[in-house]
């Protein structure tokens, strides 16, 4: 499995009403079979989440997973067991419906894309949702600095590390990292804003010498697509949501269902606000 | 029950020793029975933790409990089902022998205080460790703020609130605040200094009119005691780490065990990293 992870936030042809409409609209008509696509740049200000739903007996590891490894994993929301609701990140969520495309793994590997998961639904099942990069990446634009992918139209490149996650139960495995090409006074600048949404991955986890972290050709990414250099600028890595996906891969859990790449949960909770709950 | 947590970070007669021992020391003196009182000044620079030990079965909605509420309920540690360690909080740490003072609930009531547990031990604990106060009343004091109760060694005053918790299973209840007296002026540099240890209870949770947060009065706090005011000071209020205890009480388990007031897990995260590590 290669996810073709997207971190766009300013997607072409998002018309200008999705930009701005409320998180709650945006979910109805993605309900409704109106919106099926990445939902980079919509309801922009709202949180939005990378999801993985597995099997209740895999859910008490999954959480040391995550609360052992903040930075790839920054846990904004769990439902209760059995419940496609998440109703501390939106009253009328259900998880079953509310996402733009669905990716069904069994035993670690991708078996099917879909719609919707409703006749897929277990009693059981725990949805996990991790805060991702759209709400800091909305924030570095907000404060002029150029992110080259999105203006390029391109998925930013991510890679594999020598950085090993905390393992937890079947949960282990590498720590991925995304990559954004900035000048220096831009990488310190993008550290400070990035603190500031520990619930979107946080501070870079690495910047300069890719080697350093075990990537040896920052020219050949391991998901994504590779990222044009210009004179003076330095790589920039970030910890990054395909990390839990290369463990829950590790895992081989009967059934795990995750969003489609770029195909996010759209939730209410305000960017800032989730800044602030937790500094 | 009613907790005297101790919230003193640097109590008189705390030798110079202890306050800049290692962790490890900390620990492996309470482990030989050489070391029993309050934690607080020891090891200093490094977090120290609210500790509860749940059945298995209590684990996951426990979890949930945490993540629903962070700032009265930071998790920093969670261990194995059964297991007794904490290795990412201190390779050699042992949670039956390493506190100095436990509390044993049996369904929500006090019924034991003990210098161990290594006879109660269940296979299917878990331990669950979250940030407390110390580390941000020591960074508030290195920048100059006083701390009434600890320079009067007193017991820092704490509150029920009318602000209700997130349910997750049978955890629910009102949030406990702990609260400060300050100037205007000291309130608000806290606000940003506390607000580098999330993992610490992070900024204050209300400032000023006690009643906006169901505090009738504040000469009259439910746990701790009462603080005196000076001219200029208005009540500065924190999400305290009795919380999950009310919340565990609420839970009715068959068997809880918690640190003992003010003897609390001394870990060996260094308290800027932690700080660093969710910024």
């Amino acid at each position: 499995m290669r996810p073709r992870q997207s971190s766009s936030v300013s997607g072409p042809g998002i018309p200008e009403a999705l930009r701005h409409a409320a998180p709650a609209e945006i979910r109805a008509r993605i309900r409704a079979g109106e919106l099926s696509g990445h939902t980079a740049g919509m309801a922009l200000g709202h949180l939005q989440g990378n999801v993985a739903i597995l099997p209740g007996d895999l859910a008490e590891d999954f959480f040391r997973f995550c609360q052992r490894n903040p930075r790839p994993c920054p846990l904004v929301g769990v439902s209760d067991r059995g419940d496609p609701g998440l109703p501390t990140l939106g009253a009328d969520i259900d998880i079953r419906t509310d996402l733009g495309g669905y990716n069904v793994f069994r035993n670690g590997k991708l078996v099917e894309e879909r719609e919707q998961i409703a006749d897929l639904w277990q009693d059981d099942f725990v949805t996990f949702v991790l805060g991702c990069s759209f709400s800091f990446e909305e924030a570095l634009m907000a404060e002029g600095i150029r992110l080259r992918h999105i203006e390029q139209n391109r998925t930013v490149s991510m890679y594999r590390t020598n950085i090993q996650t905390v393992p937890a139960g079947p949960f282990s495995g590498e720590m991925v990292v995304s990559m954004r090409p900035m000048t220096t006074r831009d990488a310190i600048r993008a550290v400070q804003i990035t603190g500031r949404f520990p619930d979107a991955h946080g501070t870079p986890v690495h910047l300069g010498e890719p080697a350093e972290i075990g990537i040896r050709d920052i020219s050949r990414p391991d998901w994504g697509d590779p990222t044009e250099f210009r004179p003076g600028e330095i790589p920039v890595f970030w910890a990054c949501g395909v990390t839990p996906q290369v463990a829950v891969r590790n895992a081989r859990p009967p059934i795990c269902i995750t969003h489609s790449p770029g195909r996010m949960l759209v939730t209410d909770i305000p960017v800032y606000a989730a800044a602030g709950r937790m500094t």
